[in-house]
């Protein structure tokens, strides 16, 4: 981080004609983003959105509301611009970059869907590893692929997406692993499960996670006995954005998780993150507490596929318009403060 | 409010590509706006700013951190596009309409300005009243103008903003009047008090009231005692864009009074409100309240002038959006959810 950059931003903030302090979040905001990027007028437009899509075997055991199938559907919806992070997308004049890293469908067909299949779905960790420590390796390099190229083609800022039935499991355990409470607390109703399935798929997690055993110090462990390769895709992407020093804004609760398992991998990429939003899933507020990140928005959202973090991406848009564009006390010929007498 | 069109948005969101609720306040504030505009897909493109100026003769009290003379070097920053509300109206492509309904300064020669001067600034409220009943009558008057004008001209949402240094002191002054909260209480550093200069704002409030005695359930009484022309005008504002079937979303603590003010006046008002974001002077919480608003933003402003209120609009326009362009279940050939076994 360049600390220079976030202390001429900061004090360009001082002189701009508004009572000092009274943008609030957009003001520490702007400073974090002339830190990442070294720039103290940052830039931040255009966004790149990099979704993965991926299978999980531990649907098999009943843990989604929807069946399984659906991850291809959705991607096929994603090609064809039909879903709410085509919609937002748009909105915010992001690319969006789909990558196909490991669904259960064949998907080669699709225009627009980048194919970097590891393996057609994780193993179900319920009796099995997810995958092995090569194939979360192999996922991992097609998320930092997909954000490296969408830098290349000019992203300023990088939003981290996902589609996988079954990846709230997944990252529920992560969560539990990674930051110790138990899967009662942290597991939620993910797509929409009734309080019963709630509470079969928290046990569930339970009993998976004394069987796989995953260390809680080695991510790639963790990514290989519990993971997603979506999951894994993301924390790819999330490294490259900061390795390149790009901003990333963060979604809810799976794309939490991937950004813990960035950290754990490089735990230089902490302060390159921005939290989009509070998602309604549980284990969100452990993982933004363990990231030590506070979120921007609280919408109730949990949706997925990036679209909390594309919805709040124009708020580093007024955060960065507002310190380049504003006129200063000086040239606005403006009378500044004093204590009142 | 129009709830046959509230209810086709609804139907219509339980069959778009995404699990029911799963976009949380974006999905009831979508059904808000086909209710206030009586569109199944609402309209709220473009937004309309309107700004009102004034001064209070209050700030003789030395109960503000800036100097009187700042409201009308700030209308002429809003003319020559240098203040937040310019920056963040350009990025919403909101037009801006400016209006001079009070300030002590000369600003006749300003060209962008529209001038509806009442009078030169308030009375002192803590020695005569701030205006008479023909004067609020008069800068109400000019708000409706204001609106009514940015709707002709194609506004379909309208924000309104203020400049008047000395109106956090009468607006904590209407909220103690209406909420029946005390000054103590509802009293914040305004635009940078410090902590013994804000208890003394607290007292001279205080003693202002017992003073004026304005009566509660008159909201003419009130603006005309111990009122502000500019939260006069956005009275009017509002009441003219909800009576055209505007979407009126709502800035921080001054506005929020200006909205207290127009539903005293017509209650029928309520539902056309949107509270943008939440302030970070006390008072604006007991405002909230009385309204039953929850802010979409917390994001500790407390700059004014619409600037929370136009941060806040992209989330208006990613709502309707969605609700407009998402593909649904059979359109886009996708599985719908079940209760798993």
């Amino acid at each position: 981080l360049d600390q220079a950059s976030g202390e001429l931003a900061k004090q360009r903030l001082e002189r701009l004609t508004k009572p000092p302090g009274s943008l609030g979040r957009l003001e520490t905001l702007v400073i974090q983003l002339a830190e990442i990027t070294g720039q103290p007028l940052p830039r931040i437009f255009p966004p790149g959105i990099a979704v993965f899509a991926g299978d999980h075997g531990i649907v098999a055991e009943g843990v989604s509301a929807f069946p399984q199938e659906v991850t291809g559907q959705m991607v096929r919806n994603f090609a064809a611009g039909g879903a709410a992070i085509n919609v937002f997308a748009r909105q915010i004049g992001a690319k969006l970059d789909i990558t196909d890293v490991g669904t259960a469908a064949d998907l080669s067909e699709v225009e627009g869907v980048r194919q970097r299949k590891v393996r057609e779905g994780t193993g179900n960790f319920a009796r099995e590893d997810a995958m092995s420590r090569q194939e979360a390796v192999e996922a991992i390099a097609a998320g930092i692929e997909s954000a490296a190229r969408l830098i290349e083609e000019g992203a300023e800022c990088i939003i981290p997406g996902e589609m996988g039935i079954g990846n709230t499991t997944s990252s529920t355990a992560i969560a539990a692993v990674i930051t110790g409470r138990s899967t009662e607390e942290l597991t939620g109703a993910g797509t929409g499960l009734n309080p019963d399935a709630r509470k079969r798929k928290a046990a569930l997690i339970q009993r998976a996670l004394e069987a796989r055993k995953p260390d809680p110090a080695d991510a790639l462990d963790i990514i290989s006995k519990i993971g997603g390769l979506e999951i894994a895709a993301m924390t790819g992407a999330i490294l490259a954005a900061a390795a390149r020093r790009k901003p990333v804004l963060l979604d809810g609760f799976i794309c939490g998780v991937a950004a813990v398992l960035a950290v754990k991998l490089a735990s230089g990429v902490r302060g390159y993150l921005i939290a989009g939003h509070r998602s309604q899933e549980p284990g969100h507020e452990a993982v933004l507490e363990w990231l030590g990140l506070e979120p921007l928005l609280d919408l109730q959202l949990r949706l997925g596929e990036g679209s909390g973090a594309a919805v709040a991406y124009p708020l580093l848009e007024s955060a960065v318009r507002m310190l380049a564009e504003m006129a200063t006390f000086e040239s606005a010929g403006i009378s500044g403060a004093s204590s009142p007498s």
